[in-house]
C-alpha cells in the first residue's frame, strides 16, 4: 500500500527526516510519500495558522488520490484538513491528533496532551469533543516551545517529561500523548524514563499513531463514512 | 457602534438584500456595512467550502477592524472563520450558528435546527458540541434546497414548516432555528403559522440573532477571552 | 420598549440605583421600570430565601405584564421565579443567571462565577445543569460577603478580583460572571484590572446581561416556548 | 421512628387514603403523619402550582421536625420544597420522584416514568438532571389525565399501560415509575400486567419509593449534606 | 423476609462479624444468612480477583435463592457477580457499591468513595459510569491498606479520615462513601468526628446501603428487570 | 510478532477457520495462534456466560505470554477478560468490541453496533460507557441468531443487512460494527451490499479490528498503563 504523508507547512526541510520516521513506523511493505505546503503558513500554531494551510492541504490531497496513495495523514497535531479531505477523497484520511486520542483510549481510562505553546489547547480540547472521548481526556499541558524550536532535543525532552509528571500526578493522566508532529524520535525514551520513575504508562507519538491507524483502515478495506462526510455539490470556486 | 457583516461567498448580489436585513435588525443607532468576498466558494454547503472561504473571510475581517467596525458577523450558518478571527481581531466576532443556539437555549429546554443539505448537519453538531450546548440540540434537519435556491420563498416555507413540524412531533423540539443565514424574511411567518397550528414555539432567524448577540456584546464592552483564543505568533504566511 | 426589572427582595431602598443601572445598559429608547416586593425576604442567599420570594414575584410579573411591558428580569442571580413567571406570562422573561451564561458560552470555552456566598453555589450549578451549559462552567466561587453587605465595593472588589485570579490560574476559567446582581457597576474595572495583570479575559455583569438578553429576545419577537413551559392548567390557588 | 408525609396541596380529601397507604409501605414499627396544606393550589400540575406550594409546605415541615418526627416526605412527583426544606431541617428530606428514579436506576439500564400532563414533563425531566441520573431517563410519558381526577382508577390504570408500553417498545424503557403521587395502589397491578404480556419489568410507586428511600436514611443515621444544604442565614422574611 | 450475604472471598472467619452487622442494620423482621465462598480469591483488591471469585459466588447466589432467601447480597465494594447474577435469579440482587452511591446522590450534589488501594480505582469508576451517576462521583480516593489489614481499626478510621478532609477540601465531595466493606462499623464514628470539625456530611457504610436497598426492593415487590438482565439461553457450560 | 487468539468458549471446532481468518488479516510476517477454553460455557451469549469463561481464558492468556506472543486477542465481542488479563499481562490485551468501537470513531459521527441476541444489548452498551464513546454509539441491534447458529451464513447475512438499514434510517447511524466474532467473512460484502443501496458507509469487521489494533499497540511498542490496570497483589486464590 501507499501512503502520503502531508505536512501543512511551507517548508521542506523536515521533509526528509519524516520521510524516513514514517517508513520506520510503516509496515515494510508500505510506500511512503511526503510533501509539504506551496503556500501557507510556517508553523501551525493557531487557528488562524490552521485556516490559512488547509486550502493548499486540500490541493495536496487531492494530488496524492489522483497519484494512487491509499490513504492521507496530516501531519500535524491539529488535524488540518481532516474533515475537508475526508468529503473530496475517495481514500481514508487521519489526522495525528484523532489517531493518537483513539489509540490512547485503548491503553488507559484517561490521557493527557502535552503539547507546544497554550495557543492551542482549546483546538485539541475540541477535536476531542468532535471525536467524542472528550471524558478521557485528563489535561492538554504544554512545553511552551514554539514547532519551529523543537528540534533542540534535550530542552523537549526535558520540557515534555516535566509536564507528563505533571499531567500524571496532578490532572490523573493514565496514558500520555505527545501533542505537535514535530515531537518526532522521543516517545519511546520518555515512556522509558517515566517507567524508571514508578510510571509504567504508554506514551504515544502521533506521527507513529496516525500511520498505524490509516495502515489498519487501508488493510480493512475501510474509509471515511459518505453519510458524515457527504461530497460537496459541485459549484463555482473562485480561487485566491 | 458599527458592525461589520461577512458574506464568505463570492457573489455580491445578496449583499444589498443583507444590508436591509440587518439594518431592519440592528437598534436604530447602529451602522452596518456589508461585504462579500473576492475568492472562495459561490455557497458553503460543506466543509471543503468553510475551508475555502475562510482565508478570504480572515482578510475581510481585519479589514473591518482596521476600518473602525466594532464587531464583525460571518454571516453562514457553519460559523466559518470565527474561531481564527477571534485570534486576530480585537473586537468581538460572532457567527450565525452560534448565537442562534444561545438564543434558543434561553426559550426552550430544547431546539432543532433545520437546514439546507445533509451535508451541513455534521458541521451544526459539531458547533453545538463545542459550544458546549449539545444537549440541547434534539436534532438537525434539512429541506433538500441548495443555498442558492432558497430564493423561492414558497418552496423553502413549505419545506421548512414541514420539517419544523417533524422536529417538535418526532424530535422533542421545543424551539425552532433557521439553519441558513439565506433563510431571511420568514422566520416570523413561520412562527406565525406553527402558533395557528397549536405549537407556540420561537422561531429563531439566525442573522437577526448575530445581530442582536453581536450589538448586545459591543453595548457590554466585552470581546472573546484571549485565553481561549490566543493572539498567534508571528511568523512568515505565505499567500496563495 | 419596556422592560421591568424586579427585585425579588422586600426593600425599595435599591430601586434608584437598579433603575440608574439598568437604564445605563439598556437602549436610549428602552423604558425601564423596577419593583420590589411585598412580602418576602431581605436578600436571596439560599432555596429557602428564593421559595419565599417566588409567590409575590410572580405577583409583580404578572403585573408587569398587565401594565404593559414588553418583558422581564428576575434580578436575583438565582433566577428566583423565571420557569413559573414563563408559565404564566405572554412576554419573555429572562433571569441574571441563565443570560449571564450564556453570553460567557459565546466569548469563551470555559467561565466561573463568582458569587456572595457558599450557600448559593448549589443552586448556580444546577441552573447550569437545567440550562443545559454546565460544561462550560469552570467552577462557582464566592467571596464570602452577604447580599446586604456589598456596598462596601473595595472590599467587593478585591474579594472579586482574588477568586478571579484563582478562577483563572486554579480552575481553568477564560470567562467571568459576576454571581450576584447587587455586583453593581464594577464588571467593567475589574476586567480592565485583569488585563493590566495579563489575563484578558471578559467580565460578565449579570444586570447588564439579562438586560441586553431581553432586549434581543423582545426585538426578535421570540418569547419562551409553550411547550416547554405551558400554560398552568385553571385551578384554585388560596392565597397566604 | 416517626415520619411525616406533607401533602403539598390544599386538600385534606386524600390524608386518610395516604395514611393508610404509606403505612402499609412502611415498617410495622415507623410511625406516620400526614398533612396537606392550609394555603397554596389544589393540586400541583406546573412549576407555578410548585412555587405556590412551597411556602407552606416549608413550614409544614418545620413543624413536623418540631413534632419530634425523624424524616418527611414531599408527596408530589414535582418534588417541590424539597431542596428548601433540607436546608432548614436537621432530619432527612425526601421526594418521590428523586426516590423513584434512584431505585430505578438500582435495576435497569435505563427507566422512563408515566406521569399526568404535558405541563409537568420539563419539571421532571430537571430534577433528573438535578440528581445525575438523566443519562438513565428514558422518556417521560404522560396519560393527559389531571391530578384531581386520577381517581377513576380504570381508566388512569388503562392510560399508564398504554404509556408504559410505548415507552418499551418505541423509547427503550426497561423500568417504569408512576410519575404522580395521586397513581396509588396500581404499580403492583401493572407490573402483573406487564409481565403477563413478557415485560417482566419493575414497576416503580413513588410514594412506596419515597416511604422506603426515608425509612432507609433514618435507619443508616444519616441526613442531607450540609455542604450541599447550608443552613440559610438569619435575616427578616415578610410573611405574606 | 430473608436476606443472603456472599462474601465473594474464600475465608470464612469474618462470617461471624459480618452477621452480627447485617442483623444490626437489618429491620427486626429480617432474617439474615451469611456465607463466603469455597474457591476463589482470599480477598478483592484487582479486577482479576474479581473475575476469579465469580464462578463460586454464581453458585452461592443460585443457592441463596433455592434455599428460599428473597434477596442476595454482594459483600465486596467491587459489586463482583451481580449483573450475572440478576440474569439468573429471581430475587432482587444488590451490590455494596451501586447501593451506596445511589443513597450518596439522594443526599448531596457529589459524593466521594474512599477505599483500600488505588487497585481497585478504575473498577470503582466504571461502576458509576455503567450505573449512570459518574457526575456525581468527586473522586474516588485509598488509604493504601489491603482488605485484609483493615481489622487495624485506628490506623483504618485514621487513614480514611484523612482522606475524607482532603476529598471534601480538593476534591469537593459533600458526601462520603466507605469504599470496601470490611470497613464495618467506623462510619457513625467518622460522620461525628467530620461533624465536630466543621463538616456536616453523610458518612454511607456500603453493607449498611445494600442492607437498607436490599429491604426496600423486596418490601416494594419489584426486582432487577428483565430487559437488562435477561435470562442467559441454556448450554453447555463446563465447570472447572 | 506474534499474537495470540483466545476463543472464550470450549470447542476447538472453529480454531482453524478463527486461525485463517487472522492470518488473512495479519500482516504477513505476523505468527498468529489460536486456542479455546478447557472448561466455560459453549458460546458467550450473557453477563453469566462471560462470567465462566474468564477464569480459564486468564490462564490461556497468561499462558501466551509464557508462550513468547507479544499480545493477546479477547476473540468474542463482549471483551470477556480483557480488563482483568491487562492486569496480569505485560504484553497488550485488546477486545474485539472496543477495537470496532475506537475504529468506528475514526471513520464517522456515529455507529451502530449489529448483534446476536438482545441479552448482550447491555453489555455492549457498557463497554462503550466505560471506553468513554458511548456519546458515538447509536444503537445496538440484534439479528436474533444464537451464536452457535450463525455459520448459516444466508439467513445471517440478511439479518445483518435488514438491521444495519434500520440502523442507519432510524438511529442515525454513519459507520456499522458486526457485534460478534462469530460473523466471520461477511463485512465486506455487506459493506458491498450497503453501497450499491445508497449507503457508503464502513462496515467493521470485529476480529480484523481487534487485530490491526493489535499490531498497531506491539508495532508502537505500547501496552495497556500500569496506572489504569495494576499488578495484582499477591495472595492466596483458591482454584475450582
Amino acid at each position: 500500500m501507499k501512503i502520503k504523508v502531508i505536512m501543512p507547512i511551507t517548508s521542506d526541510i523536515f521533509n526528509e527526516e519524516i520521510l524516513e520516521e514514517v517508513k520506520f513506523y510503516a509496515s515494510e511493505t508500505t510506500e511512503v510519500g511526503v510533501t509539504s505546503l506551496d503556500y501557507g503558513p510556517a508553523s501551525v500554531e493557531s487557528e488562524y495558522d490552521e485556516a490559512l494551510c488547509v486550502p493548499n492541504f486540500l490541493e495536496k490531497a487531492k494530488e496524492a488520490e489522483e497519484e494512487g496513495y491509499d490513504g492521507v495523514i496530516s501531519d500535524c497535531f491539529g488535524d488540518p484538513g481532516v474533515k475537508p479531505a475526508r468529503e473530496i477523497l475517495d481514500i481514508p484520511v487521519v489526522g495525528a491528533c484523532e489517531s493518537s486520542m483513539l489509540f490512547a483510549s485503548s491503553l488507559a481510562k484517561s490521557f493527557s496532551v502535552v503539547t507546544v505553546l497554550p495557543n492551542v489547547v482549546p483546538m485539541i480540547e475540541n477535536i476531542s469533543k468532535t471525536l467524542g472521548v472528550n471524558g478521557n481526556l485528563a489535561s492538554v499541558r504544554y512545553v511552551n516551545i514554539p514547532v519551529l524550536e523543537v528540534h533542540d532535543k534535550d530542552r523537549l525532552k526535558n520540557g515534555l517529561y516535566e509536564e507528563m509528571i505533571k499531567a500524571i500526578e496532578q490532572d490523573g493522566a493514565h496514558a500520555l500523548v505527545l501533542g505537535c508532529t514535530g515531537f518526532m524520535g522521543v516517545a519511546a525514551e520518555l515512556q522509558q524514563r517515566l517507567k524508571q520513575n514508578g510510571y509504567e504508562v504508554p506514551v504515544i507519538d502521533p506521527v507513529f499513531a496516525a500511520t498505524k491507524l490509516l495502515e489498519s483502515l487501508i488493510a480493512m478495506g475501510v474509509k471515511q463514512s459518505r453519510l458524515t462526510y457527504m461530497t460537496p455539490p459541485s459549484k463555482e470556486r473562485i480561487k485566491a
